[in-house]
């Protein structure tokens, strides 16, 4: 029996370096104690208080369907939060709650997309990005932007795809690079989206983790409000990644369109989990402060063990959970040295090119383990580069 | 800023009589009492050991990223319950855990149908049906069922469909007419699935609610099940409709490809819901007893109310929570029925051409209130139409 086109091309050829990934769950399973620096998860699991006003809402009877666009009460929240932060005038009328912001990606992508259109997405970028983009038949078209720039993508780079294209997706601040874009880099996209008619999918998930600069949403750019589809989530922000609970942002037309296929695609978000985020997002700066931390802190002790040597270059790490480190130096690819450093000291990161082309070349770390854990992991990995270096 | 044609063409012209429901709605907002027999929704909650549960493994721990294709125990239950009941071999390879039955309605079809491919499926439909459809781009073509053959589709007339077409929605015990397939019915259309190297999507997420007759899978008949894609669902079976949980039984090779389309459109499920699931399912045969029981009591009450009278008629109400009437006996369509009995007797009803053409001249009734205020209600209702049948 024959599946359809779609789904069996979904995934493309773009899975290198996933190897390692499964190689270093293979030698935990089997007992090794390997230092985990690959996926993007807190260590700390969904705040108590969190989970017990799930509780309350559960029992309390909110276990029926739920209105498919989003409780009303959390679309107000998350109107207010955005208004706030960014100054652009947001009803709820102006967002959908979605399960998830993987789900806010899909669907924005069909919203704006039908079959054979060109989609942008900027490489390096996040592993789901290029198959989100085919799910819905679209032809998903990579950007690069390179070392050289900081990983922030150039608007001439971007104008010579863009013609004929019906959006660009963007992320920031970024999985896997950690780099903050600039508002001259998102000043220049906006006037590549309004000259080529572009809709800009802007990935705005890490927004609570900067550690350097500020973030933009550049839906608040002139004229951009009405070709913005934002994709929000509760899952870095808050510690809730297995809630499965995020938003779009955009324009009424298209929320309205977009709680339609909700209707027809997931039939909207468990109402205790919405009560769950609606009590999280009520606690403020505060509790978001409270969830970065720990991401600041390892940073802060990451600048320090990569300061005064050469071998491994850092990328101002800027934001997000990530550190993406340049091992040029050591003579091996981002691939080989993953693979060696597993091998040999029993740590596993990323591979560059697991996140694309641009990030040939480079490792990804996540800062994800515990304080101490993580300094003596980074020291270790700088004293194999050097070793490799000679 | 011109959104896709998939999306803004989504709800085709296909929502007739929902203005009915909207009218109820805005009738009890403004404090009218109107007894509310619509929606296909449990006037129980989630019973409070699931939620214990549900709460347990969220406080254990369960709030990172769950496996996404399911969690390995949960996929386990799934395949045991349906191997049990069914006699076909299944196991978790077979089985993809989906944030509800919408979602594996949307996804079971983007992965047999293409953009522009014929999806066929059965008219009269669970509302949702044609549009879910056009979501994957598929075109989405209606086969008739008639009240004269109870509703069940005949094995012609789809075959007349059949050629050229990529799949066949089917969906028993039924919503909106209540009609369990035959054994003979089951057989032509696998027979039709056969000839024409369709796939058949089977929804049977009221595989536990059965008044009359009996429930047959047809992935259990000969050689159907490397074609048939299962949707099943917590939603009815065990008044879980708010916690979005279901799934799809499939073969290996499609829920390999489902699990990718997962990764991409939703990432998974809650690990705790899953795991509240999971207990659910653990509580076996009983559990879902209990739950189906109102039913069951309800249609024994709706059957006395309409027996010995011809006015109101209905078909051999043989599964799931619904009766479907026949109400031309008043002269009145379904629609007008089903607005003056709300303008008269405050009883909201669906009319049946919210399901589609086949169903006009009849009103679904859904059995979702207190077993004294639903026989009063189908009393006044049987009364109101033999006053205008006069």
């Amino acid at each position: 029996m024959q599946l359809s086109n779609r789904i069996t091309t979904l995934l493309g050829d773009g899975h290198d370096g996933w190897g390692l990934y499964l190689k270093s769950r293979e030698m935990i399973d089997a007992g090794i104690p390997v230092i985990e620096l690959t996926i993007g998860e807190h260590d700390i699991r969904t705040h108590p208080d969190i989970l017990n006003a799930m509780h309350k809402s559960a029992l309390g009877g909110h276990t029926g369907y739920a209105a498919v666009p989003g409780v009303t009460a959390l679309r107000q929240a998350v109107a207010a939060r955005v208004q706030d932060r960014t100054g652009v005038p947001t009803t709820i009328d102006n967002v959908l709650i979605t399960p998830g912001g993987q789900s806010a990606l899909f669907s924005s992508h069909h919203a704006v997309c039908d079959e054979g259109d060109t989609a942008l997405f900027i490489d390096p970028y996040y592993a789901t990005y290029p198959a989100t983009l085919r799910a819905v038949g679209a032809i998903a078209t990579p950007v690069a932007a390179h070392a050289r720039d900081n990983f922030e993508p150039q608007a001439e780079a971007i104008a010579k795809h863009a013609k004929g294209a019906k959006s660009l997706l963007i992320n920031t601040p970024n999985n896997p690079t950690g780099v903050v874009y600039s508002r001259a880099t998102l000043k220049g996209i906006a006037d590549v989206c309004r000259e080529n008619d572009l809709w800009l999918i802007s990935d705005e998930v890490y927004d609570t983790q900067i550690w350097q600069g500020e973030h933009l949403s550049p839906r608040a750019l002139p004229d951009m409000a009405q070709r913005t589809l934002v994709v929000g989530s509760m899952s870095k922000s808050h510690a809730m990644t297995g809630s499965r609970i995020g938003w779009i942002v955009a324009p009424e037309e298209a929320i309205e369109h977009l709680s339609n296929l909700a209707t027809h695609t997931t039939y909207g978000v468990p109402g205790y989990i919405q009560d769950a985020a609606l009590f999280a997002l009520e606690q403020g700066p505060p509790l978001e402060a409270e969830i970065a931390a720990p991401f600041a802190r390892r940073r802060e002790i990451a600048m320090r063990v990569l300061d005064g040597q050469n071998v491994v270059k850092h990328l101002p790490a800027m934001g997000a959970m990530y550190l993406m480190l340049d091992v040029h130096a050591t003579g091996m690819s981002g691939e080989e040295f993953g693979h060696a450093l597993l091998d040999n000291e029993h740590i596993a990161v990323m591979p560059g090119n697991s996140f694309g082309q641009s990030a040939a070349g480079h490792i990804r770390v996540a800062m994800t383990v515990e304080d101490g854990v993580f300094g003596q992991a980074l020291e270790r990995l700088v004293g194999f580069a050097k070793g490799l270096a000679g």
